[in-house]
């Protein structure tokens, strides 16, 4: 008897249940509705061979709606990637599983990226496909030609990152992109009517994207509608109408069928009404094997693509790129640049400086895509070497995300994963709120992203408290795995550049000054003296008499310079420790941070943002100068004054500390 | 010679013009652009009265495209609203001016929300035309009965929020929100096709509105349009075609006219073009006095509204809703309430806590309007008497905001704005990330607004580090104006929240656990010992011989606790301090928080969370028992071991301190 797609959907839908309910949580409303559409995706269209989860040119699957992450896991498993045992369904969401209850891609191998956050995964793919787009043009179709597909729930479409992506998504006329939304009308807090009447497909169809409904448990519909969905010039969404926990006899369609174990009746009851009279965790022999197939299906094209990639000119370029590896000759380039910086002397901001060294960076760094949203003369992210990306020039390797942190922030995590690009883009501090979410996610995972954060505190004037970031400085720093870096000038600019591009396994801020800063760092040292996060700039000069140390992040440390002029003529004598970066100060040993920061000797914080975070540093009873509001609007050196960040009150806060 | 819609539309022109020239920094595209239709809007539309910015029953208008902010101090100021003199626009963007970069409710009387962080203003508009419906609703149409007006540009729609926005109104039909759209095509980075193909019309259509497009450069199209609007049974978008930056010679219609000042020669340009002979900051007599027309025309409007409340039934009550006036009573069924959680000793999390206190606080606060971003049953926060929120129901008081965080945050802003109502709502805590940005414009306009964000931590368990906050406390403690709670039981639950209710001019947060705790507080107390952000909860019994102190928040109190017992049993005396709110805590005097932490005794904190804000406390050789790293899925007795926040692991910390 042959084996059918919906046996095989049963395969997922039983293993599904019998996980959450071993876990006694999860969500099987989706597995279960999606199992049938899941199974035609994998079965007849995906391009993946389950023995090399690494393959460049594998298509891209990703669950937006991360909670259903029992699908995942199931086709994982029955495709025969190793990542995914039956014990490790067995084990769904306990610790050290490979089976977390959202799915995470530094967990298992196969899952593309990490999800749970709604709309995260939608947003994430964008980038994908554009990293798709990007290396084909640089590549050539023999090495990349592969597309992203997205399953995303009503969740997903709800959250406005959403949005954000499937507009760019259309911009970006990326016809390789096809959305299988779970149209099953449902949401945690009852039918979606409670809350939502949008018309998905008008809506996506608005953003330049085509639309097709399609019946989600009849598999030569979803058929259909996938093949359809492969010769479409535009991005694809799939309206894939559902039933949520399908076959749970009383659970199936509400909203109740979300998430939670259905209990012994009600599994028992999906057993009957799907024809599945197994054991728990138990598949079929013929039902094993005909997904084993599945699993094996593209390993001839996996070998015919990589006898092109061996026969390839581009094949140490193309192996490069994908590993992420730098060129030998940048940091060269880079103690180059910053010699010439030294020698300039010139009185700039620091997003000015990252302009300059992103002119550097691009132009040894192939594999570097730029962006900003919307902000691209302010954030000085475009360099000479990096036109725009369009459709009609994938080659272009600047992206002008429009008004759109949140994606922008999402895309780049996605470009970042697919491999071949590292990707960094703009907006203002401030602005971090807004894609937070997705930064978050980066840093989660990893990703090798570099976000470009210019209007860095009050120094933005006029523009007011809505634009001047007091706190986020601070927001980023308690991020686990985020590295900070607020340069003082063009020097240590170019060095935490450095720093941020070499970074494999995480992403980094660099928060810049729309202000002009003079020159912290006087005289030119090869050495990357950013990278222990913090050092003396200036020493006291009188050591034995030495009375404090002031610590300065950003266009403070030109004001703590001051200070230190100011208090030697008084014959008070401190050094000045330069901080560009907390969290690689924080990894030195504690030799060294207290050698930097002289120890016992009393100390003064100095920075244009609050407190929170410098307390580790100068203690308690230390002084800080800086933010403990909102600003204002004024040009910044009212503002400077205004609220006493000034050379003076870090002076007098000295002389009251000793 | 009869004043016409353009010269007037000319005034808003030149005022904004030479206030940028001054000011040297600016935004004069938008006022150039939308002169035309604001003309329009507040000559024959807009109901309001210069002489009463305050007057409950007005007519809202956001400007979203809030760097345009010169075009909303035009109007004040041309109307007569005493809030916006000609110095104050001479002073445009000066220190201490009313006219800052962009609007700023808190600072300028009739500005109604402070916008310039896109979309904020059109999400925030929306909860205003919620509040408006529901008070309608309770009080009738003789006390309610006004629209919602909004200009917004090209970057709001672009913005994820202004999707969560769109489609929560859609599904509202908030007929009387009507959305300008200045639909100019250009953004910073160019022309809108640089970055965007969106349909907006269709996508707005797609979300439940109707739509119309307008000439906006003519008086009668645009008046056409706006009466058309009034009679709609949908939310109104209108798409108003304009040339940015309208009548400067070389920058009308480019990316270049969006900001900075033009100079001379562009202005002189400009001057000619619109006809406009007249000095800097000049404005014919005539014109003036037309616009001082359009300022009264509300006043006998205004006069009749102030007669019927005078005669209404609903007078005391609509005074104390709209004062947010909480009820005498509610102080002493809070401490009825706390008084019964003590004596039922029972052991539940948190959020079920939050959930039973809701039902105290709305059953004697109407003016308490909750809602979820579809975590209902998981963020407890719908109550026996808050029926949901429909367009059937307006008198409802429970939203189903759907998935949404950003949207609902940003509405909740809006309600509490228009006055009336005191909204809460809840999602889980990790997806603060997601409504950050509104967030923090609640605390910088000093929103009375609650968060409740529940599953507080790796406490939450299965769902794994996407879900599992461990910096978001902390990225809300460096927030200015944002009290963070984390109470550690039932009775700390309620004093939170009686706090958080009574808190006039911010937001709070609180963090509420999914997990159950055992109760802290054994002995009722009528008192608010909340209220000072820490206490100790439980003296160490042998002063003479204490060793150290253990502070706590949220469930690591009753870790904390076990510690204390633990030590004891070794003859080692520590006290526990729980700390539910640090901002409160900061704010008491230093005798009070010395005497609590027990002066210079060596001191542990316990959070599942972040070190980062904790250093202020413990001292940076205090020890600290959470977080340093994202969290993991499983169980979370398992997470807890596995991170070593355990009693164990407190007690050998305090052994190793002393």
């Amino acid at each position: 008897m042959a084996v059918t797609n919906r046996d095989m959907a049963n395969a997922i839908r039983a293993l599904s249940m019998d996980a959450v309910e071993a876990a006694k949580s999860g969500h099987v409303g989706l597995p279960l509705g999606m199992a049938d559409a899941a199974t035609v995706l994998f079965r007849k269209f995906l391009k993946f061979d389950a023995s090399n989860p690494d393959w460049p040119d594998r298509d891209r699957f990703v669950l937006s709606a991360g909670h259903g992450s029992m699908l995942i896991y199931s086709l994982l498993h029955l495709t025969g990637y190793k990542s995914v045992s039956r014990d490790d369904i067995r084990n769904f969401r306990q610790l050290g599983s490979n089976t977390p209850g959202h799915p995470e891609n530094f967990v298992t191998k196969g899952v593309e990226t990490t999800t749970g956050p709604l709309g995260q995964g939608i947003a994430t793919a964008v980038g994908m496909a554009m990293a798709e787009r990007h290396l084909n043009a640089r590549f050539g179709d023999d090495l990349v030609d592969h597309k992203t597909y997205v399953i995303a729930g009503d969740g997903c479409l709800m959250e406005g990152v959403s949005q954000e992506a499937i507009t760019l998504a259309g911009h970006m006329k990326l016809n390789r992109l096809i959305v299988l939304w779970d149209d099953n009308s449902v949401t945690i807090d009852g039918n979606i009517d409670v809350a939502d009447s949008t018309d998905q497909c008008a809506r996506f169809e608005a953003a330049g994207w085509v639309t097709r409904k399609v019946d989600g448990h009849d598999p030569k519909d979803i058929e259909a509608g996938l093949k359809w969905a492969q010769k479409q010039k535009q991005p694809v969404f799939l309206a894939i109408k559902t039933i949520i926990g399908y076959g749970a006899p009383k659970l199936a369609g509400t909203g109740k069928a979300h998430g939670g174990p259905y209990g012994a009746e009600e599994v028992a009851g999906i057993r009957e009404n799907i024809g599945w009279p197994h054991e728990p965790f138990e598949v079929p022999a013929p039902i094993e094997k005909a997904w084993k197939k599945v699993g094996e299906r593209g390993k001839d094209t996996r070998k015919a693509w990589k006898e092109r990639l061996m026969a390839s000119p581009h094949k140490g370029e193309f192996n490069a790129a994908i590993a992420g590896r730098l060129p030998k000759n940048l940091s060269k380039a880079i103690i180059k640049h910053k010699k010439a910086v030294v020698e300039g002397g010139e009185k700039k901001a620091t997003r000015q400086w990252s302009g300059a060294a992103l002119e550097v960076l691009t132009h040894y760094v192939p594999e570097m895509v730029g962006g900003s949203a919307d902000l691209t003369g302010s954030n000085n992210t475009k360099t000479a070497v990096t036109g725009p990306m369009t459709p009609k020039d994938w080659a272009g390797r600047y992206v002008h995300y429009g008004v759109r942190e949140h994606g922008m922030a999402a895309a780049m995590n996605g470009m970042s994963l697919h491999g071949g690009i590292i990707p960094y883009s703009g907006t203002f501090l401030a602005f971090a709120d807004y894609s937070r979410a997705a930064i978050r996610l980066g840093a989660l995972m990893g990703a090798r992203v570099i976000h470009v954060m210019t209007h860095d505190s009050i120094g933005l004037g006029e523009d007011g408290p809505t634009h001047q970031p007091v706190e986020q400085v601070a927001s980023l720093r308690v991020m686990p795995n985020m590295l900070v870096f607020r340069p003082a000038d063009g020097v240590e600019t170019a060095e935490c550049w450095e720093i941020a591009v070499n970074r494999e396994n995480g992403p980094s801020t660099m928060a810049l000054t729309r202000q002009g800063l003079t020159p912290a760092r006087k005289e030119h040292t090869d050495e990357n003296l950013c990278e222990k996060g913090a050092y003396v700039l200036s020493p006291s000069g009188v050591k034995s008499r030495e009375a404090a140390v002031l610590i300065a992040t950003g266009s403070e440390v030109e004001i703590a310079l001051a200070a230190q002029a100011e208090l030697a003529k008084e014959k008070i004598h401190v050094r000045v420790v330069s901080m560009p970066c907390m969290e690689l100060f924080a990894q030195q040993d504690e030799k060294y941070q207290r050698e930097t920061l002289g120890g016992d000797l009393p100390k003064v914080g100095v920075e244009a943002g609050v407190r929170i975070g410098w307390d580790r540093w100068i203690g308690p009873k230390g002084g800080f100068v800086g933010m403990d509001s909102f600003g204002a609007s004024a040009p910044y050196g009212d503002l400077y004054k205004h609220f006493g960040i000034t050379a003076e009150h870090v002076a007098d806060t000295v002389k009251g500390l000793i």
